[in-house]
């Protein structure tokens, strides 16, 4: 059976997110997954034609950080789930923000194939999540990212 | 007299990213221009209401580093130009890349009025430049971001 999305679960407010929200006609709707071996998440996400950074078909940095940040956060709440034993939920019990993201570019990618974000939980220091993320275009690794993810407690009413 | 914005120099490929071009009719099209000062550069950007993060009208944070990415970047080659005494022209002679972008997330920002960013370079490193940039919102400074730019030197045919 294939794998739900784990954007695909919600329906209020964070399904409008710009960047992986499915809710957001004019956004970039990024999908997560767990990938086979269960110890990380995978995207595979096309490219639109108008992504481009200063040079033609090349793949705008600002899109790749805005993947990588939004598969990163994802991929922060579907551990913490996981590790706690709760469902995914329309209404998340577990919320992680960005609290800082750190893109290094390797190599140009391109904006005529599909690119894949690889993912996984670093280290976890209290209420912070540490996540790398490697973005692969044509099987070469063209970015890597570092983002600390916080858990979010709303303020008690 | 009003100053002309960086990105309104270009007509060729590097007026179609996504993130600065003026040509880009998809993209975020920033403007950015010297400060009074002179010594640090500044662009307003109003966000478009679909800019927003998983809660509404709080902006993205991959918006929030497309924009300090082109706009640093967009810094760097403004100062490289004013240091060497050239034009900016529509062929350009310096090009910076971004090796690298931190970006540390400090509060929530609206996309319901325009953020306001500023940069300067603060060091330079052979063919490296770091340039440091704040984006603030209603006056608060919500984030703060490192890029390191390099130095692009075309290939010899």
């Amino acid at each position: 059976m294939a794998q739900q999305a784990y954007q695909d679960v919600f329906s209020g407010s964070i399904s409008h997110c710009w960047g992986c929200g499915c809710n957001n006609p004019h956004g970039l709707q990024i999908k997560s997954y767990w990938a086979e071996n269960g110890e990380e998440t995978m995207c595979v996400w096309q490219p639109r034609e108008y992504h481009t950074a200063a040079w033609p078909n090349i793949l705008s940095g600002g899109i790749i950080a805005s993947i990588m940040d939004c598969h990163s956060l994802c991929t922060a709440m579907m551990f913490a789930h996981r590790a706690e034993g709760l469902e995914w939920s329309d209404d998340p019990s577990i919320i992680y923000i960005t609290g800082s993201l750190q893109v290094t570019y390797l190599k140009p990618a391109s904006v005529d194939v599909p690119v894949t974000l690889q993912a996984r939980v670093k280290e976890e220091r209290g209420k912070k999540m540490i996540v790398h993320c490697s973005l692969f275009s044509q099987g070469e690794e063209c970015a890597r990212a570092e983002v600390t993810a916080i858990r979010y407690t709303p303020a008690k009413e």
